[in-house]
């Protein structure tokens, strides 16, 4: 069965993510897009044989052709196309974050379980990466002992000099990493710290970057994320889990080896893009697979919602200045998997 | 367009092409099977939608419903198929080796040359692997001056006990190596010498493992191949280069480092499938864009045909235990990509 | 010229120190030991070549023969043998701790200044290390712009089971990275705060094992240690400087590796005493080379003075479960390097 | 006891030897130095305490003041000089080779053996480098099963553009493999092949660089070198055993990593003075340490006229390009460590 997909907001992303269900992955078709901007809809629909172009999100879900839903618009926007799509009863893929608000996140999470099927997937696409897969083994293997700690790194080349805030080191960035060690460690973030080293001179003049965010998980393992968003040299991810009695942490990914100028040397990702490439194919691709076969999987409306929630916190503790503690709802049995 | 492909052999390299087109790549579907064994054949489209069975290679190829053809059968089987799919203007990909004689592969060549299109891709799926690709990319950059020397290491867990010959050392491993050094240099192997270090005991009384292959090219570089085909350890594929000012080598493909019990450690690939999953993948996706869009891409016949002459040669010096010029014929201009 | 040097305490550091004098060092020579045990001091003076036995710290350092004194004694007891060494005007080399209070400190300091001759050496050995210094001469070089930031690991395989406390962590261990990022970044820590995450049952049950120390420097750089001091796997160290355009790191340690069971592995020292033996040899003979020449070199008294009253401001912190400020008495332009 | 050495040939080798037994080794005195530039001696004895220049090396091994003899002199000159010690009965410790030619080195270990004692150590000093301990540990351990064959690399950045040879490639830099390799798997050379890859242009024109030395041991392992001796890039000295069921290499020896501009590096050595400085003091104090209990160490006459005679066998190869036989004579009991 080909999953016909209809996919809201066709920015950079959204495209990105159609060139993947159209040349890279197996099982899938855009028969539908829509944008804030009918014009680049109708440009990237007239790339696509037999997609149609709908004036609204709304439309575009009710399509009796659309099996499924991928949103990547604004996101402003996600609860309502979420919403929707739920209503409609429609497996819908949500590009991060599932919605700009806790309240928001709530109402999603209440209209799925009243649904009572599970429709929603958020785009984390670092659980579906081949390192933090391999760490994630050696912890769960018990190949380290009970974990403790973690130490991670979230380093872009640069973000855009104008509109870039020191807010969005969280919602942008740290956002990752919170998802990432809510799946790592099985369990939730309960209190978040932010502190402020010196600064660097490559920022813009309203940004204070680096960051350093600490997370503390239910069971005591304490998380560091290093946040250092102009540093020049590549986007460099870097994580390593310590446990009881040993560690483990994500390799370097150079594909080869250099000897010249009197160094040995292998190559930093570019970007995100070159880092995650192949993990967002494999999301999408397990997202197309589920939804194939009327199953669920990977990140829930739960995940996102929680990231909202611990993100929020990390906000309120970048404005104190103290540690701040995460009020979360109760997790409905309806997202534990089973 | 979604190309239609016919599969000619479905064992387990078969079944594995199958499973990629059918759930991993994108653009293309499998219509028809046929296999030595009917009953396999007939299972194996049991298990995908619409696809038919064929009594024959040769009136699989000739179905209207098959754009193009991949053959994964028995390698002496390859000729015939291939030489059907040329007449009848049909691309095929062809699992390595091209044919298992010499002259086979040139009547192959000859028949291609006179169709005047180019339709033959051999499997040689190296290629297509990230890190021999920044290999290759390092050299074509320059970053390590004029290529002199490569080293390679072609180490296996292990080969089954019975079957495997020291002549297999050749024509099933080296032959990667084959392919490779000469697409990585551009040019011909043109002599070769293979030497017989001190047996592992751990094969099999009749094979000599490891053994030394040495690859001369048209420009004098020279190749050192290590072939240990019952190391244990595991599947692990290694290359450097070395140029005039400096070498660039195939990185570790660990997507973890653990500490634990002393060491600092990353994991070696299991066995050929983990090693070149991906490789496989962007080949044969390769492949299925070039057809869809009228083209030719990846290893040609040419390539088949020079690799199953260096590879006779390094049979020759195997017997005979001295170095063997390679003869090969003048490279047909239709050959030269443009 | 010789430099004749009287050891205070042989027990198991000062005898190592006397191995290193005696057995690898050049130009020097122990003339007379002492010991809290008189026994020890004679038998380790029986294997000494003309070294004689002194009943107290004091007659040693009045010792005409003795040009310089190694105290290697019990922590509480270096004040008063770094006072009488000043006193007589002999250089001193003081293994850490300068001494146990910042009062027995701050008269040490007095009694130096007051000398107008700088005698007193501390054994911080890290600086000596040649991975630190890799990594402080790519920082002093440019190579990654201005710092912002420095991760530390600490980590054992394991403390005593008894007697060992969690402020020991901080006096013991942490006292290294004190010491250590104040020479790396040339300037005083200013304040200090301690996390405790998840404990690790395999330490004793008083013991609060890992712990996270924050250092904070003049500049606002910022410092995370992390101190695991039961990880069984190994004496591992690890250090990255972060900058404004990349980071410097110590490198990897092992001096093979290992291809076998599926894994490439390095090994990771299994005590302080590998990891660091080369940097205890450099460390001496800098002191011997510099008593030799009548100059001075190495960490001083008042590098003693400030890591002792960084580590009250990090017990307290541990105590208080707060920010601690330290406070810290003007540097006397006499501790300036001229 | 301090050993007091008398040093023949103070160019640049001898000077560094003295400068290490005088401010950085223990146990030993310079007393006594010669040179064929007795200028250059006078100067040398200027900068030592106590030290005689003598006019020629055989007086200064007859001065009853001079306890062991060290001769770094012009490779020619050794023979005399070893022979001379012999008769005198004081241990020497030779710089390589041992001697130019196999009948010299020959008339040394027959004068050794008559002498009933074993006073000659040859400076083959990378039996003392850590990494190759590294591996030989492992190789004995075990950890890689039965030994089969060996990768080496010796790459110099460049070597001086008049007057070094392609004969000099086997005789000054593969004659380190050759001992290694003895050493390494404890046994004796007995074939050897140098094969000719494409020419450097970096080189003199004169000389064919880079070569590969092939070396069979007794066992069958089958060792290649690559001698690459203007590389540019650095010093780069390679090896990794290969063994039935595992390898063993010597890791990287950078001190630290360093991230900027797209990658992350290490340093490569410079020269052979950065890469094996510790492995130069470690092997000096090793012979003092044995002088000083009369006992005997290190490298013996054998090994430098095994050395030699398989120099001689790889220079027969690279002049008839065949593989040549090693013919060596019986080892001597004498000669058998015990
Ligand atoms: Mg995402
Ligand atoms: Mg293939
Ligand atoms: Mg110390
Ligand atoms: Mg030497």
């Amino acid at each position: 069965m080909t999953v016909r997909v209809g996919v809201i907001g066709v920015g950079m992303i959204g495209q990105d993510h159609i060139r993947r269900l159209t040349h890279v992955l197996s099982g899938s078709q855009v028969v539908a897009v829509t944008d804030v901007d009918p014009t680049r809809a109708q440009e990237v629909a007239d790339g696509l044989q037999g997609a149609r172009v709908h004036a609204t999100g709304q439309e575009l879900i009710r399509d009796d052709d659309v099996d499924a839903v991928l949103v990547a618009s604004w996101g402003a926007t996600h609860e309502e196309y979420v919403l929707a799509a739920i209503e409609a009863g429609k497996p819908v893929f949500c590009e991060k974050p599932l919605a700009t608000t806790e309240e928001a996140c709530q109402r999603i999470l209440d209209a799925e379980v009243a649904s009572g099927r599970r429709l929603v997937m958020v785009g984390f696409m670092r659980r579906y990466d081949a390192s933090y897969q391999g760490v994630k083994s050696a912890v769960d293997d018990g190949a380290i002992g009970t974990p403790l700690l973690m130490h991670c790194a979230h380093r872009n080349p640069s973000v855009p000099p104008y509109g870039f805030t020191t807010e969005m080191m969280i919602t942008d960035s740290a956002i990752h990493e919170i998802d990432l060690v809510r799946w790592m460690f099985g369990e939730e973030v309960v209190a978040a710290t932010v502190l402020k080293p010196r600064r660097s001179s490559k920022g813009s003049d309203d940004l204070h970057d680096p960051l350093i965010v600490l997370l503390e998980m239910g069971s005591g393992v304490l998380v560091d994320v290093e946040l250092s968003l102009n540093i020049g040299y590549g986007y460099d991810i870097r994580g390593e889990v310590v446990g009881e009695s040993g560690t483990a942490s994500l390799a370097e990914t150079a594909a080869a080896m250099v000897k010249s100028d009197g160094r040995f040397s292998g190559g930093v990702p570019a970007d995100w893009r070159e880092r995650f490439i192949r993990a967002y194919d494999v999301e999408l691709q397990d997202w197309i697979d589920a939804v194939a076969t009327g199953g669920f999987t990977g990140p829930s409306a739960w995940d996102g919602y929680a990231a909202a929630v611990v993100s929020d916190a990390c906000l309120e503790a970048l404005r104190t200045g103290t540690r701040t503690v995460v009020s979360q709802r109760e997790r409905p049995d309806f997202y534990t998997k089973s």
